[in-house]
């Protein structure tokens, strides 16, 4: 069974740094699963950023929905699959399904597909419940959702991190 | 002297379930002092989900302000009690008060009240404090009292606990 | 080459305490570099408050913008010195260029400065990425940058501590 590793944190914290660099350790070459889609001008500077980071033994998938099934035909082809990040997907699959319910579906399907992968997987995450109470119900609705994620992935993951200011911390 | 555990996290970080979890250990019956009013649908739904998770051998207690007078009452008749959660208790005490002082002061004498208790207490709060400064003066109002009970309840606790992920981290 | 000791956290979670703890565990006098200008009624009342809680074997420096230039001229003075808050100070920074790479190259000067000191130096910072994305572009750049400031300094740093709710967590 390969190893799943879970990382969370705050933004800008050094997640990804953290996640490329684990998936480094497992050799070469390696896939990078990327869920966001260039919408604008912010994050498409973010993207070419990340991915002029990453080295050629590095290739790129984009899929901002299906990651079962993006997981599936790479598996087994790397060293290391990379997922970045898995907040961006939950948010790409709320405004596909919108609804709850079957995104909560969909990541437990993930979580349950990690049983029988061949490759080391990573997956990168955002924490967004340390702040202030939105006021506004969709943002509180998103953040119980990703919360809830967080924690099903996490449960079934072997290794979790959380960073701060850069610095990692292993929690399980 | 009773065992005082205090645990602390984001939204949907697993606080409740580790509370929960906890208070099994110290067997049955056990007294859920539940802070939350029903005042909209959605926490409605919220409380009914949570009352169905634990079960017939939890008793509910629901006091939104005078958490102190509930203590001492259920004390001795438990083995354990859980408070859930902190954050909201304060919350109904601005809104009563209209002040910060006098919250504050409640806040003081519950953690002075810990070492009299016969019973096991576990307290479930909120970390508030790590987004972006609210634009909002009585938002940051708010974020600073959550994060002065915090520490006056943490500092008076024999165990502390911070979530995430659905992972709890031991503090204290 | 002396110690540089960074403390991120969250809002009121402690960290001023924690910092000023561990400067004097250094000795005296100390130094209590302030990056804060008192702005409003609000943060007037605030920084008297921490100032009153030091006692007189502290001496204050108000320094909004060049902190590199304030440190230079306390170094080999003072036991230690404690600069409250790096978040504040990048503000202040961000307000007078009008623009983040400037920012960033005085925050790379400063980790770059921690090889030459001689006097022992404790950064206070802020945790402000782990609540809901900002609705505002603004906000989100200057939550990024504020992350960005936190990777560059704490890996410069010897010890690096994060708060919750007042308990501190030694990450390095």
């Amino acid at each position: 069974m390969a190893k799943i590793i879970y990382i969370t944190g705050g933004a800008r914290s050094g997640k990804s740094s953290l996640a490329e660099s684990l998936a480094e350790n497992f050799g070469s070459p390696l896939c990078y699963l990327a869920t966001g889609e260039p919408r604008d001008q912010e994050m498409t500077e973010r993207i070419a950023i990340h991915r002029q980071r990453r080295g050629s033994h590095w290739q790129t998938v984009e899929e901002p929905l299906l990651i079962s099934r993006a997981l599936a035909s790479a598996d087994g082809r790397y060293q290391a699959i990379l997922v970045d990040c898995i907040t961006l997907w939950i948010t790409n699959l709320l405004f596909h399904y919108d609804a709850v319910e079957p995104v909560l579906d969909d990541v437990t399907a993930l979580a349950e597909s990690f049983s029988i992968l061949k490759t080391p997987l990573i997956l990168v995450s955002n924490e967004v419940g340390m702040g202030i109470v939105p006021e506004n119900a969709l943002a509180r609705s998103f953040r119980d959702l990703a919360g809830r994620a967080n924690q099903i992935l996490a449960a079934a993951a072997d290794d979790v991190y959380v960073t701060f200011s850069g610095i990692p911390l292993k929690l399980k």
